[in-house]
């Protein structure tokens, strides 16, 4: 199930986030669960002198996946570009999860503040992975700015409420050549099948996982979900039919 | 990921159909690559003196499944307990699937007679698993007259359409205390993890699979659906909210 | 908006449930505000001694509506083919709105109950109002034996979610030459707009009105929203599209 | 039903556009059944000397509703603000519907471009009404740069889809103090209704009526939903329940 991100084979169509979860063991547990390639930070969830939260950076290290640094938290460009300056410094990364964000009842992005940094941080040499709102129009214009991928929210951070505008994420599949990574508001697992047979190309969660009453049984069944929906995709649904098509046509009944 | 039907261990919790096929090779790829235990067939798909279609049972044996025969086509009580009967001598099993069909165009069950029939076959001795509507209290009565499940369909067979009423799916786990199998409807890999998230203990599908561009690629999908949607129902969901909610909190940002 | 029930022309397509209202003044406000022309009551309701309670019968009288005895809380047929025959002696009229509750929880009908009781009150020269669950086969069966009309429930009783399956109530519509009635489950207005452009005759709600904040208030959306969901179904709505189709072509425009 | 747009009474809550009409006879009749105060008219679409097309703006006039110019067609904001200018002239009139389309394909909005030629318009003295995506941060914005109200589409435009994310809408209603009008995408009359249950001061849809098989029903059909709609987000609905609540208690039940 690999997929190339910024020329780079991840081998797992699942990317999970680190926030919200109870403690490193459980976290560590549920990526080897999950079984993700690629794992988001905040800069700030990160003492990179070594103390306490640095623990997850020795846990994302044993755990061999890649890290991709966040700028979670930022409201404006001018603070998104230097969040994501000091990550690459600090993480040795110039790969990041670019949040700008606009509000913060619903934690959405603002999308001309993002546009804004996305632009600044791909002159910077960065590789820059947006989470964006579902509007087609946005997305194309990021991946038109040179975006590596664009990362569409299926329903605010935290909510749990699926995909909750299935018809924009076709539009978007549509409307960029670059990966689509459904971010944010996955709350189980039919949410995270529903966003690969959509065509996205993987799946970004964390708190459906991390604040589920089981994070690791909840990684794993992320991690089939999202095989499961990516293989449906390419196989070929049946279509939907108003009315019912026998699977077992009526020829040969026995007679009685 | 066994569940147990009639007192019998199934170890796996997805029942194919075998109606739709294109051929026996595939079918049989698509029985493997599924990793059913649990295979149904309409009595005259097969030619138990083993000519040509004698050898889906061949091919059934082969696989290690447990055979399930089924009552297809039948549009009456009694022709149902008949077709029953001949397929109890025929498979030497008194397990059936009991399907009593109300109408061609939908192909959806007829309450009466299915509990007229299923009253009958209990009497006589059979593990009777009904193919049913989703319909709470036909579900609760056929549990009543002693079926060992309810498989109440999720939408008419072969229309893909998923699970139309989700509600009533979980009224009918909430009213039965045997196993609740979604039986028909099942269109693409998120129905299969839905269905499970909603409480369901098994699902059973046939053209989902069979009549997919790539049948064994879905096999393979619907497979880890219903596992992920088996071990999201137990992992404990995060719960759905109108706003968001921070997985990353703001405490210990840098200050920039 | 007239339309036929039982040979009788109906000058509304909102027939009012009385249940759940706060007193007797704002439940006829409520009826003259929907301008509905059929009322149900529950025998027991109603005291027809000309007591308290007999006030509804006045108060009916004097909207000018016609009364539909319903059978409310009969959990079986012989219950409720008794609650009808004391109706059409109490209230002088052999309509009956036929209701055969299966489960306390859900108040949803018990089909085989139903079906046996709409048979022996048909025989009876009852015009049979039948309430039953949204599945099309049954809806068949009711007509089949004489029923003037089906009353699918969109939801249950009170729930407020409005019409839980509108595939079912499509295929009903296609499978009766009666009037579809939908009754139960409704919450809004605009369930009630979605089950007429479904194709349903009427709808009927008693809860909906008699339990919102201001019954008066809702019982005028629920007119509105009747009328304008016939309309519509009737005008010929235009064809859903995955793209957009310009309301205003290009031609024309101004060189700037 | 009247409401208030940048400071003057509006007679309906249903906004009309005038696209897609067959002739002018219809689109008269249909405004008429609509009981709109509101039309908007591209520019492009109006011979303002007098010619043909300009028997639209007598037909306007003569129906005694506004005209709410609109810049259709315009792809960036130096575009818009443009069209917006020689309208102003043309019409004698300073509201403008300002659309700044993305993509030919899916006729969305370009937040970023709107964004910009709402700023410069309002700063020339317009009362703006910004066509824009449901995006509730975009939403905010453009009622912080002053414009007059918000309009999210529900779908693209002419698509008939309906409210495709009606939690984006709800938010919107939530996240700004000036009128929300829901504006492309709606099919039929239960979307309308749905657009004001959620919280929206008003509808505006042209399409839906134009290319309805029947115009002027459907127009008639529009009036009552939004009215319903309306009425019904302040009557106080009920509230949505798992289980049943008995519109008539057991209490008086007769002895049988």
């Amino acid at each position: 199930m690999t997929f190339e991100l910024g020329g780079v084979p991840i081998p797992s169509r699942l990317v999970l986030g680190t926030g919200g979860a109870a403690n490193l063991t459980v976290l560590e547990e549920a990526i080897r669960a999950s079984g993700t390639g690629l794992v988001t930070v905040a800069l700030r969830r990160v003492d990179t002198t070594g103390g306490a939260a640095g623990g997850l950076l020795d846990l994302i290290d044993r755990c061999g996946v890649r890290l991709l640094p966040n700028t979670a938290g930022c409201y404006t460009a001018g603070e998104a570009v230097k969040v994501a300056q000091l990550a690459r410094e600090a993480f040795e990364t110039d790969w990041v999860k670019l949040e700008v964000i606009g509000d913060e009842r619903t934690l959405l992005p603002d999308g001309v503040e993002l546009l804004r940094a996305a632009e600044e941080l791909v002159a910077d040499g960065f590789t820059v992975l947006p989470y964006t709102s579902d509007d087609p129009i946005l997305a194309r214009r990021l991946a038109d700015v040179g975006c590596a991928a664009v990362m569409p929210a299926g329903a605010p951070i935290g909510s749990g409420l699926g995909v909750s505008n299935p018809h924009h994420i076709r539009l978007i599949r549509q409307s960029v050549e670059v990966p689509v990574i459904l971010d944010a508001g996955i709350g189980t697992a039919s949410d995270a099948a529903l966003a690969m047979e959509l065509g996205c190309d993987a799946v970004l969660l964390a708190s459906a996982v991390t604040r589920a009453a089981d994070p690791v049984a909840m990684a794993t069944a992320m991690r089939y979900a999202v095989e499961s929906g990516r293989l449906a995709y390419r196989a070929g649904r049946i279509p939907r039919r108003f009315h019912a098509l026998a699977s077992t046509p009526d020829d040969g009944r026995p007679e009685l």
